[in-house]
């Protein structure tokens, strides 16, 4: 992933000058500007290198030297083939969890689930059912902080990604701070429609037509994070707020699937408050 | 469309009953009631009877004596084949106004077009080649009152329905009270998210991935009237904002004649600040 | 649920008057009439009758005596509360198998899963984690008409419901002729498109820009029965048969689990070779 | 758009350097290749220019010599800014057809409407509005040959594309072979269900949930060209066959105008039987 802070002639003939005097074929590249004299550029280039596993630093300080310095470009080098080590936090809810333990385990997601951490007992059993650890810690009122001491411990420099599937616990700015990797969070309403808490219940007494569910960065600013996918599902007057839960699961658990499946493939890109995703 | 205060055992049964001792036969029935004892009971029945424009009056009359009345309903019955005299206001932007009067010429909505009314002129050929009244006025600046009784000498007692079609003026209370029917709007977003003005910028600001459309009623608290239809569309990052606003139109149209078709064939009941649609 | 041959005046009010004079409160009534003068009348009737459970026989003889014989109708009564014994059939695709037991852990399905049926062995352990017995039976060559024994004899009059969660064998007429009861197979594509064997491949190779699926239920016609429910998702060139057969996955289990919802609330009746869903 | 036989390393390094060293900004970059060692592989390329419009012929020349000769490429430069010159033709259903005029009026079509070829007289009156030439060229029984003469003296050589907006008349292989440009047309079901005539009565006969349309390229085989886009929307069984066909009437025009408007953008390549739609 390539980001330059102004888009200009040349950016994308210099990438892919570099990669092929190695000889990488590139297989995908997407590429996209923002509009205006001082448009942003993003590029994404899937590439294959023999060998590149071994001189993958190398490679990412040739590009540095030879085309990122000159063109005062940002970029990251990944290896496609490593999967994210992902933890996955939750209360008691389930939908969410079961969806993402069944797809890394079919394969569908480019993660591996390191543990599970919650501040309930009462997923452990399905949890086990997958082979992944479960971590209970508790979050007594008045114990967030110390709770979230014991989170850090298992997850600081120990995995590349942390999910919330339904953790109805506030995140403190601290904790995100020094957890040093990117939190997906899943949020049962389709912002901005119904910030905060209960949405389901606001969305009935709304009379809404449709509900949904939005996956999002979770950034200081609670429910106001860079969102990476939404989507919908149709209701009518006959669902009380009980079944617009319901079917608003189906929806929760496959937004923050495929939101999951996007980050772990390295396909999101932030640009302030608002994602590009290839 | 009957409605009774209050569940009880029966409802079904009477209304049945009654319309069978007359030789009605009931083509469609739908019911819904609201959860709990002091439940709100719905009907929406239609039924053929010979000979029915004649006596509609004495059948509600007698249907008030020996059903409503004893059972304590509140009912309405509408002939069917009247279709509802319509006027639609429109500003500027003609895809609601253009999709409203195709399908009205198409006969796809019970409605006839009695008249356009607009605050701007640019639309009178448009509409001329419907064989629709296109009546222009103005609203400048602190000449709303005035432009409001203009519009209210063309419209009381004159429609049945008044359509909001893109109209992008408020329309006060007093309008509302003297109007006296029906008025239905269609909002540029999915209510709640981006209440108020532009809300295809405010969602490129917000970076959704979605991007919809709602028609209500009008009520005196702007965008907050019951909802009848809503529905979204899929966008992305390389959607601007004028390209939102476009995808958006498409919506905005399906949705606002979906909502006419639901209102014109008396399928829409109102529910405090939501709607029962059958 | 009611059904009369004609469609005739009178017949949702001897319904709702039959359940009126027993002191029912009809909660939810669905009614729908095919078209012409010979159409076929159907109607479904929730209701709620204090102590319903020891008299359920007795109230269907009455209305057998008083309305069905006299009107020359169809009927069925069933108690809501009493949940459908179900054996669901798979082979080694776990999606749909997986959400059924989800769903039905979850209380969002009318069902109790009875036994899961495979030809093969691989998903004993994923099946034991809820509780559910597992029975081995292959089908080796040669072997089907033995198989099919084998499975009657755990299956006859011992479930409501048997459904077919990508169970890769064909059922022979013998089987479903034996077996009486109904069955809904999950066909993985959007019939009639892709009749028969390897639809995705299919999709691919004919360049559909969506696939989908079918829950139907299953007559000795192959992919030939009522359609319950169906729905698609959108795909693209990038999308290889692999990865079709993914996405197609995710709509797999959603209708078949929709559908099986569906039935087990007794909400679809057979018209011919189409359904009438309420 | 360029084409290459084989995918290989250096592909879009040597397309960015090309445009690169003439000082070419790369606007938009898509590109895509099939799997395998004989992958077939595509790029598009946006690219702005100053004084493009002058020596676009010596561009291409110079591409053909430089990179696309020596890496065996097969390519197409055209200014974005020419829109396609275009015939619609049409029988008697107007959805179709109003939904593109109205689309070109407002500047959503990178297109030029330059007549609407009719087999009926119908819609004359329609499309004089739009300020578009009507041609009727009836096609009476015997005579489609000598209309198929007729319409080709007004086509061939001043079109770039031909649309079929529910044109109900069969077009020969002859016919195509002497238009030389581009046909697309709008089949109203989800292909390849209900290939042929009269798909809606078909799908209700099946007791489909869904309907649907596809826009494709029209080849010498009859409904089996190239797909550009399909979309579907939800029926059920109280929907008669003129309220599919309504229903459908929606996707009809919707799924023609994106197709029409991907081709108009130079956005769509064939490869074989199927699209790849950038």
């Amino acid at each position: 992933m390539v980001r330059a802070a102004a888009d200009r002639p040349g950016l994308v003939g210099a990438v892919g000058d570099f990669l092929g005097r190695r000889g990488a074929n590139i297989t995908t590249l997407d590429q996209y500007s923002t509009a205006g004299e001082f448009g942003v550029f993003f590029q994404r280039t899937e590439f294959e290198l023999p060998g590149l596993v071994d001189s993958i630093d190398e490679l990412a300080s040739d590009f540095e030297h030879e085309v990122a310095g000159p063109l005062d470009l940002t970029f990251r080098v990944v290896e496609a083939a490593r999967r994210k080590r992902t933890a996955i936090m939750v209360s008691r809810y389930d939908h969410c969890l079961m969806d993402l333990l069944w797809r890394a385990r079919r394969g569908e997601l480019d993660i591996d689930v390191s543990m599970v951490i919650s501040n309930h007992p009462d997923l452990e059993e399905s949890v086990a059912q997958f082979g992944v650890p479960f971590e209970h810690i508790p979050v007594p009122r008045g114990g967030k902080a110390a709770a979230e001491l014991s989170q850090l411990s298992l997850l600081a420099e120990k995995v590349d990604l942390v999910v919330l599937a339904r953790y109805m616990q506030i995140i403190s700015a601290d904790f995100l701070e020094q957890l040093r990797c990117p939190v997906i969070n899943i949020h049962h309403s389709f912002l901005p429609a119904f910030v905060g808490a209960d949405p389901y219940r606001r969305a009935k007494e709304r009379g809404v037509k449709l509900v949904g569910a939005t996956a999002h960065y979770v950034t200081a600013d609670l429910d106001e994070g860079p969102i990476i996918d939404q989507d919908v599902v149709r209701v009518s007057h006959r669902d009380d707020t009980t079944e617009l839960a319901r079917r608003g699961a189906d929806v929760e658990r496959l937004v923050l699937s495929r939101a999951v499946a996007l980050h772990a493939a390295d396909r999101v890109a932030r640009l302030g408050n608002s994602t590009i995703v290839f």
